[in-house]
């Protein structure tokens, strides 16, 4: 088991450093709230102008304590915290929980106390949640821990919750309370100043009490670790995210094609479900799919079944199921001659199976009975509308009597609707550990997150491949470039970089004189391209540096000068021209590199040309992709057909397709120097011969991008 | 005032036929709402079992009532209706209301029997709601009834609510006094056997205790009325649904390409749009945006400002706005010096405005006054994250005074983040009429709902247009065809068609020798192209039916032969070929029509080939499109850039295409007997000359469609 923050949430003794006896202050609500939770160890005040607080013994400093501390918990003005971490090192302190304000979120003055609090944690080994937090909670009787100032106790539960805003920590405890969710653990991560999210969830994911793990996230530490530890982690655990704060690539500076495209419109959702996290998009959501995480094992397969007593609700819940990509089941011919048997006449007993409003008890039974029996079915949603004219109590009852005597313990999450202060005998669901929604979408919602869960752990585990590279080559070439000065990387020397990762590139010599471009094409073979070369030349198409279809030495005497004469009228850097092969016609593609702040690089791939530019038909994948990712990424955009033989074609090599993707995801992850790239166009070709890049371009990092 | 309905919502007396004094029975709870919510009217208790029910003297049939009985409410078996609805017609009885189920929800037998009395009901000029429903409400003093069997007594407000799922009404009702929204009408359709929603739309239309309208819909009746009628009435109030059952169009046998892809993907959210209805997919988020339209005044645009004293809500605050189309405020610069200077240091001035957890009453109050008063700002979100340390009352009042104290009445929507159960003081927010919201989420999506309905009413009235056209051609060859069987229009014909319609066809001459055929090819000028004609040639281009540039006599000879051979093998109805001239190419579209169950015909444009069959980029509007529509289609398509002069090339002429879809969405009004059609390839061309239609084909009905 990881122990690596034992000192932050299993601590044996805690010190609250700025306890206060008034009321209503955040120094006497956590001392209340450990009191009050019952922690199971030793707790001391810490305040020197109290002798006594809340009937216990204070102490002045946090060295006068006579016995071992584990954890200490802060709430003194931002200036007292260093000198108070001092004592808390001397102390031999583990853990502490810094609640203070006034660090790095309000300027640089605070930004300044902060790193000065960071040296003292490590000078002394101590791990630090904070500053700027609304506490840790460890629900685990060995420990049971409130160290947060919450109105609300928490119940003891199965969800680690983590939220990056402190403010709201109190309405996440209190709504969970309401709707009967229990933690093992809960912090607050505050300025992240020491220990950051990506450390609490890999502590997490050794807790034997921890089954689901929820974020309420806004920023990531590190992206890359981030990417990591959650690809990883969700295997064992379901993660489930609300991310706030859009993807803003598009607000920084951006000059490469795929930069703007990112910026657009990149797929939070997708990327976070690449790293098999859940996003949902509000805190309601986000408590809707950790009750049904936490209670219900996830089904084996998407075939859901709707039993209802009102045909509306029903509806409402079958397009909910369609529209997140889920099955209505179609059911077993006995389950629906059962179902006629035995049902009143007037019920339909297709799914959804509608046992009318008169449908009591009996008809509840007999339904989920014959549906849970079905192979055909994954899943229930049992909607249930109360009536007047039936027992509520009733039908719960043998609702909650079906799903006990289910052998196969299938999925089954309820739907009352009805006003929210609940239906009479919901509290047996609650017992039964059947999650009960007031919507159908809701519902709905929560099972498309356990079923998108079960896709992932089913998916065969795919790592990303290593090529044998030529790296050397590709770094002196970007050595080369930053020592020029260089911000960019373009024409041959863009391909070469390619090469060296073994994607295969259109035939191309570099010269600076139109003689030696007319043997070169020779060489080369007519017809050839010719394009404008030199440090800096970004926009040659537009600035007439791209000559194609070139069939004699004379028109590539022609071409060079003209070319020449273009590029000498501003600041461009031309130095000379690239003759290329033509390369056979294959289908037009991009490949492309981002960085984005949330994700880290970001590998786009979508068809070129009008269709990148106007019908921005592209896809992005989290580095690294693995070869899964790869394939998933060219059959998920919409012009695929295109690709896979479009009226009488042949298709496309796939397999240099992905690999080429793959390749360029290596050097990312080689070249962290490396801002963003477009290869554009490759021409996806029938076979490896013809399929080619034709042109690149590398942006480099102003610094080198901080790493840990 | 519409005054149709005033039996069944404004009666002065009302009869509960099968009323009961069995407590828990619909009969009782009917009759006790009645008295319990003080019906300002005469009620009797009809039942020839009792003497009295409730206390109240009970006649055996209606037609012993000694008094004049407006409004029948009839809770019998079935089987016992007509008989009842006999005596109510006699009675002159002028509104019913039928509650009882076993019609056409049950089968055939139940829809003969419903059949049956719409009979009676239409003999004597009364009016039914129902069969199969949860009754009737109007809150209005002067009527004050509550003719349903719900357990909750409604609030007055000014909302009206039709549902057309009767299971729903005990939950709506309920749901709604818990959210503290008060109905001016309800009213429960049932099986709309003699009234339809639509009709009581235009009742509510005119109603002046209504002021926002709420569907709760599973299907249209008539799709072509209620899209005139929404369109209408959404001008004068808002209208929001939420619409179960997906548009099923795909479900439904397709022959025609706009069919096929109206199947896959139609926005209902952007059909409802164009009539001025705004879609919510759920019935929280109808409650949401009910109370926000019913309370706050709409905003005069989209620029919304964001008050909170927590970063993370903020930040999904933000998110929310922007990603449901809306604009965060850029302050005005006295608006951020002054905040600068009144709130505190660490406080964040611009938009989102963060007055910081330890920010109180007074700041709460100074960025409301200032943000209120900003011209650059529309509307406010203001959220309030309680914290420990602040009195959430004194907050809560300032937020109030600074609304009242706003000359503008700028919309402000309120989001107190805490447990379900409230916080403390925000009974003074709804009696100031402003929302409260706990999410920041449900907030935005309330006030995106306000704005669109600003847009939409802003919008110029924009009429469908009337083209001269000529008509009869277009019937003659319709009705030549249906008299010879056929199912659809192709080749020549389809082009006559369209060219009787003011649409511009490539130059086209049917013949059936191959003579003739070089004949005609040389009258048009080379080259041309020959197409395969005749009744029932659909699949031409995989059949080897298309030849085109065709330069010489010889070579339409060959063509001909080749075209006659490979027709000739199958039942393809080959009866001859068109000569076409060759269009000199512009940018290829389509504009199609195909008929959607819920909202009657619907018009597709997107651009053709390519584009069409695998980018699925397409657009559609309900019928009839307005020359505002037009555009809009033409523009909402991604490839509009194509359109619009791509890469140097001249924009096409965009008025001509605008009236094409018109003149097509004409014709589709002049014959409902058309079920769908494709124009394709249209050529849009840079002029009026260059800009034709090339091919087109036509589904006809199998019946005469429906009418009324």
């Amino acid at each position: 088991m990881n122990r690596e923050l034992d000192g932050v949430f299993r601590p044996r003794s805690v010190a609250v450093i700025g306890a206060s006896g008034k009321r209503g202050t955040i120094g006497h609500s956590i001392l209340h709230n450990l009191i009050e939770y019952s922690f199971n160890g030793k707790v001391f005040p810490v305040n020197p102008k109290s002798k006594v607080i809340h009937s216990i013994k204070c102490y002045s400093t946090v060295l006068d304590v006579p016995d071992a501390v584990d954890l200490a918990i802060i709430i003194v003005p931002a200036d007292h915290v260093g000198p108070i971490l001092e004592q808390c090192g001397e102390k031999g302190v583990k853990g502490v929980v810094v609640i203070s304000s006034g660090f790095k979120e309000v300027g640089p003055e605070g930004a300044a106390k902060e790193e000065a609090i960071v040296k003292i944690i490590r000078k002394y080994g101590m791990r630090m949640i904070g500053p700027n937090c609304f506490g840790v909670l460890n629900t685990d009787p060995e420990y049971s821990m409130n160290a947060t100032f919450s109105k609300a106790q928490p119940l003891r539960g199965r969800i680690g919750f983590m939220s990056q805003s402190g403010a709201l920590g109190e309405a996440i405890l209190g709504l969970a309370n309401d709707l009967n969710l229990g933690f093992s653990m809960f912090a607050s991560v505050g300025n992240k100043a020491d220990l950051s999210g990506n450390a609490i969830l890999k502590y997490w994911g050794d807790d034997p009490n921890t089954d689901v793990i929820l974020i309420y996230l806004e920023s990531f530490g590190d992206p890359r670790e981030f990417t990591r530890i959650a690809r990883d982690l969700s295997r064992k655990k379901p993660i489930v995210a609300v991310k706030a704060g859009r993807t803003d690539a598009g607000a920084r500076a951006v000059s490469s094609h795929t930069g703007v495209l990112a910026g657009l419109d990149v797929g939070t959702d997708a990327l976070l479900e690449q790293c098999g996290v859940t996003r949902v998009t509000s805190i309601d959501e986000l408590f809707d799919v950790a009750a049904a995480l936490s209670n219900q094992p996830i089904p084996k397969g998407d075939r859901i079944a709707v039993i209802t007593n009102a045909g509306g609700p029903g509806i409402l819940a079958t397009d909910a199921i369609v529209s997140l990509g889920m099955k209505m089941a179609t059911f077993d011919k006995k389950t629906t001659k059962l179902l006629r048997e035995k049902l009143p006449l007037v019920a339909s007993v297709n799914n959804p199976v509608d046992v009318i409003a008169a449908g009591g008890p009996d008809s509840y039974r007999i339904a989920m009975d014959a549906v849970l029996a079905d192979p055909n079915v994954d899943a229930v949603i049992v909607i249930f509308v109360p009536p007047v004219v039936v027992d509520h109590k009733a039908v719960i009852n043998e609702i909650v009597a079906a799903i006990d005597n289910d052998k196969n313990r299938k999925t089954v999450l309820g739907c009352f609707m009805a006003i929210p202060s609940g239906v009479a005998g919901s509290e047996q669901m609650i017992k039964h550990k059947i999650p009960v929604y007031t919507f159908p979408e809701s519902a709905a919602k929560a099972m498309s997150a356990m079923v998108r869960r079960r896709q992932w752990i089913e998916r065969p585990i795919s790592e990303p491949r290593t090529f044998k590279v030529q790296a050397k080559n590709a770094q002196k070439i970007i050595d080369d470039a930053r020592a020029d000065g260089q911000k960019s990387i373009t024409g041959s020397e863009a391909l070469a970089i390619l090469e060296a990762y073994g994607v295969s590139i259109a035939r191309s010599v570099r010269t600076d004189s139109a003689r030696e471009a007319c043997a070169v094409a020779g060489e080369i073979g007519f017809p050839v391209v010719m394009k404008a070369d030199g440090p800096g030349v970004l926009h040659k198409t537009e600035l007439g540096g791209v000559s194609t279809d070139l069939r004699s030495p004379e028109e590539v005497q022609v071409a060079f000068d003209a070319m020449k004469k273009n590029f000498s009228k501003g600041k461009t850097g031309f130095s000379g021209v690239m003759i290329q092969e033509m390369v056979p016609s294959g289908v037009e593609t991009i490949i492309g590199m981002n960085h984005d702040p949330s994700f880290g690089p970001l590998i786009m791939f979508g068809l070129g040309g009008i269709f990148v530019e106007v019908m921005k038909d592209v896809t992005f994948k989290v580095h690294p992709v693995t070869p899964h990712d790869a394939k998933e990424m060219i059959e998920s955009i919409k012009g695929y057909p295109l690709l896979n033989g479009f009226r009488g074609s042949a298709p496309v090599d796939f397999e240099c397709l992905e690999e080429t993707i793959m390749r360029l995801s290596q050097l990312v992850t080689d070249f962290p120097e490396i801002d963003s790239f477009d290869v554009n166009p490759f021409f996806a070709g029938a076979d490896r011969n013809s399929s080619k890049a034709v042109d690149a371009r590398f942006i480099l990092r102003k610094e080198p991008p901080r790493v840990g």
